[in-house]
């Protein structure tokens, strides 16, 4: 049995999105603010178009707690669909007005959605039936699931955060030593860009309003880091425990993100290894550590006690104002694709996820390496692992 | 079910190696020496050690496979450690002579490696015990089994290759439309580098001496591509089943590649959304097509029938000549990691394990996709499955 | 990636029911009548006490479906706890009132539910946190899902039912050829019973009267059946591809079923071979068939395409008016289990359960064969499987 | 990630067998002898024919394993098939020589073995090609496998033992109180039929002696038990994790056996509530304890401190010297089906294979509630659990 599980359900318009995390300890006292927090952070951000204003996503829970604090069972949770209302008649469950989904119909795929290749997969000539999932509003459900993982991790002395390194051509430079979840400190989630650097925000602004004004959509690089992360998690011993491998699948599964980088795996391709390497040092009271961290905190695919850190690449939103070139699927004739109402950028709200997302991997991880049932019995055994490791 | 199963077993100094895949489909009928064929591309290339000149891997079967074709059963492949003989005193399984395996102890771990995070897990002060596991011989059981999926997809049309695109510094350019399958046209596998670009290779040799002269390590990127990928493997519809997360997890599983990127996923994050994205094309020949594929054939998670393309950042060896500066276990004093044999670069041997990570994530889409328990069904699934897209 | 996941989640007096069922293909239209109706005969049956009274279970579909069609997206489908309007200051997600709660505190286990190794488990003083979700009104939550599947089955042919063999010591005999899919013939669902010989539920009522008399339960036994499965599901080439195996978890895992039977397995134990086995004969029409079933329609972990049979041996209800023996857990005295509202038997729900569980069953072993993302594609995979087994 | 996973590879006649356990702790020292024991005992039994004094089963590990004690990484293990010498022309792996293997072709399916639906699952005209597979011969993999896994459970005071209880219609009677780990007491691995009652091997033989002559086969009934296991294995939260259907799974995948019962799971479905159920009691030495164990040491998917008890139903062995009415799959026409060596019955083995799935199962439930990568983490984390829940 996985330790971990998390799936979700909704479509962008339909009634309300779900995500249900199985295998939580019991005992958890759930702080819900902070989770609808999360929400609004993803919702949050500049050049986020009307969208983000009609949602003010809130999470319920309706399952697996009870008072506040995690039964040991399934963890249901939903976020409402505030616009579900006005396309009830289009993506209503059980009916829909055949007029109006003739009118919302999506027959101009839009290059870089799942659209077409979707539409292909699952026989549906209503691309909607593909964006409808697609979209990136699933990821409000992650978020909230996200948001209970770090709450899990906090309990344990572990702390997630992230910034956003650049914005289509305006970026902050890698130190030589790699970066740090001490490069997070100026991070202000209040502030449009959440950028790394702030003294950035301006320029990031200017691209965006510069975009925006030609219709074009910018990406960006974002940095997802946690701090107090014990050594041990993961393992070098087959393919599919690897954590990067499975932080990877996690950051990957994020829509528009679509290169990876723990630590400075980038660069640390185009460096000698004498500059790539993270040496051994050891201090009696912190035991082993590195004195810097290029290799984000995993070798042999198991963390070494130093900041995890991933760098995500997120491509431009793939929904321009005029459309792509493309071609409408009944006629096959050359057509725009169709425009479905759309951000500049979702360069911060990524970082977000990506938050939920390795919360969510290094929960896992973590209880793979306590067992436990109770929030007292994996702290209890984490205790005793980093009390044997100071001894190593 | 998981579709396809691939575990692997065996240390690199231990008797043999093993790896096991369950869930093929009967009656593919294997080209043994292709299997070899891969397993000595795995062991060449520029600036291996003598290592490789050792080993001359060939593979047996064991299980799953009689008069060459596949039963439907597990198939159970092994590659000796031809060099166990030497270390049996060390790595025998059931016995090891004392004397001989403490000269061979590690105890003062080599940074980058699993060798510190691996004897803190799993409590072993002899750190061989974890670096005889993490060690790339590993992947030898992974080319052996990708070599098996590649014949499978082969069967269905489906092409798999690798090509370097750098090694340390020396590097070719991204076209502005992005690699494609064709970019690795000119790969030799009998050059030392197999590069992309052949006229790199003397200055890639230049760069890997000079590393070599100074004790030094060299990584490297790889393109890993595959051609004539139907739409529609994959899916967007739940996080864990997006391909570009199984392939970037099964990418990051392969020893020191730390960044993963599909298609243009790197430069794509700095590009505006009008030059991002693949405009769709229609074609009666050719069905949807796109004129250029930034997104390596991925889109939602979701195979687009262009070739699927896949960029490894692989960081330089961990293991250099003067060792990086550590510490010893057991005094804790400053210490350079100990060395163990090892190559100045590994970056064309890379590319051939990525070729066998893609063929098998692929393989397991495809199956999942077509169903089917022989080669047969699995091919007249597919076919109806084409037909069907050409009409749609 | 498995093809179908199965999910549920929520507490038997919390707000609602969820299950998540994952891997679904598109295009299925679902009859959210035929739902309800499996909702309300698991509800039915002679012996139940008054919730099943209050309960009137309706399902919601949040996710996955548009105007009654599967997308291929996760489903999402809840039933409400109608009585937790009453239960809110006890069961609150997020709060609970101290002194309401203590009142239903339980601390009295009852022997044979999960009470007590739960709260060990799980660190729960108040057993009711482990009670709430061991609860047997989870099923709902499966019936849901099962009654999707048992829809998308129908559309491959294949058909689910269940019938009472016994309740107590009233019982019918197996016959020698073992029992079929038309043993189910005479199953009336509204008979108080389900049984499948109606001239004994006049025996089965007077045996629950008086059970209920001396405030005693009673267990039974049920017949599950399948008919139009095609041969080939499940495997024998890995222990946990058996399709037994598959289906004997999945009985044992509904609440007081503790034996499980494919076919004639009880039985055969103690017959000879040559009255154990079912000859296998041909004929044009039919091809391959047996002439009796006692196998159960599964050899060698594979169905054959006869009737897939099994019986469930559940136990009797756990709660007891009086209360069982036990011990309060804070005082450790002797102290008769506390009584929580409960049925005199659960027989006749039990099969409806052991539908849903078998239709979730087949139906992800029947898409593992023909694979395919839309009922189109699943259908013309099959219809292919089938005209090739003609031809064997 | 799951936490063990166990695969295993070969054929009945083909080179040899393979298993490998991946997820076992570090620093397990293993005694190869009494895995060597197992495998034995396996091999044993009245009414074994030819092919068991053949075999002399001895198990050689490959990985996973340094001067006998494990690292953590994948355990690889395999058992050599003696007779693969005189099979080779007919059950290469990559070559076989056509008219050999046309001489051992089976194209008569035996009634109650996987040769006809495996045939047409596989698309195999050489149902070798299956009952190679399908044999009963791979659960000596299981075995080795299993007898790791004893010896893990054994450093946490776990206990795993079988006993026959039934051989054809000669028969123990369930006492009232049901079965016990005490009922094996008695049994002598050494004795013809491992029999839970000594006294009854007599008629045991003289049962198989006359179904020999005529040329029938016998199955049986089998107790397998643990001892010392802690409450707290398996749950009750999610349907898959229940440990009652993940032992059913486990044992309904060994050969043969077609039902199994979870402690008195039969025989209470016919008991009235009060007679099926097991008080709870509480002593300061035992902590909570229960009177009798008709539950089988599992409530609610839960393991409650009490033996772990489970019942397999074997039926006769599916080979009959005459052959049962079958057909040739070329001309259709009648036909006995091909005999294939075999044994008269294999009840006395089943009990070793069913010890080896339940030490599997309870030693992954173990690992899961405990966490830990090395032995002294996993009994340190062990420890606190029992000791905490002495003071619930």
């Amino acid at each position: 049995m996985p330790r971990l599980r998390l799936l979700t359900a909704g479509e962008s318009h339909g009634p309300l999105l779900t995500a249900l995390l199985e295998g939580l300890p019991a005992g958890l006292r759930l702080d819900v603010a902070a989770i609808d927090a999360d929400l609004a952070r993803r919702q949050h951000g500049y050049g986020r178009g009307g969208r983000m204003k009609i949602e003010r996503d809130r999470v319920q829970f309706t399952g697996g707690l009870r008072g506040g604090e995690t039964l040991g069972s399934p963890l249901a949770m939903s976020v409402e669909n505030l616009d579900h209302g006005v396309w009830r008649s289009v993506m209503g469950p059980l009916e829909v007005d055949a007029e109006a989904a003739a009118k919302r119909r999506l027959s101009s795929p839009r290059p870089g959605h799942a659209d077409l290749p979707g539409g292909l997969k699952y026989g549906r000539r209503d691309l909607r039936d593909v964006l409808e999932r697609a979209s990136a509003r699933e990821t409000a459900a992650r978020v909230a699931a996200g948001a209970v993982c770090r709450q899990l991790l906090a309990a344990c002395g572990i702390e997630v955060r992230s910034g956003v390194l650049s914005v289509g051509p305006v970026s902050v430079e890698e130190p030589r030593e790699g970066f740090s979840f001490a490069t997070l400190a100026n991070v202000d989630d209040a502030s449009p860009f959440r950028a790394v650097d702030p003294s950035l925000e301006e320029k990031m602004t200017q691209a965006v309003d510069s975009a925006a004004k030609k219709g074009d959509t910018l990406g960006g690089t974002i940095l997802v880091a946690a701090r107090g992360v014990p050594p041990g998690l993961g393992s070098h011993v087959s393919w599919d425990r690897k954590l990067d491998g499975r932080i990877g699948q996690a950051m990957l599964s994020i829509p528009s993100v679509k290169a990876v980088s723990i630590g400075s795996g980038v660069s640390n391709a185009f460096a000698p290894g004498s500059l790539a390497h993270d040496p051994v040092g050891w201090s009696s009271e912190r035991g082993f550590f590195r004195e810097r961290n290029r290799a984000g905190g995993l070798e042999g695919g198991i963390t070494n006690g130093e900041d995890v850190l991933v760098i995500l690449f997120q491509k431009p939103i793939a929904t321009l104002r005029e459309g792509l070139p493309s071609v409408e699927i009944d006629t096959k004739a050359t057509h725009r694709a169709q425009y479905e109402r759309s951000d500049v950028t979702a360069v911060p709200a990524c970082g977000v996820i990506g938050e939920a997302m390795l919360a969510f991997v290094l929960a896992d991880a973590l209880l793979e390496k306590t067992g436990g049932d109770s929030m007292g019995e994996v702290r209890r055994n984490l205790d005793a692992v980093l009390a044997e490791q100071k001894e190593f």
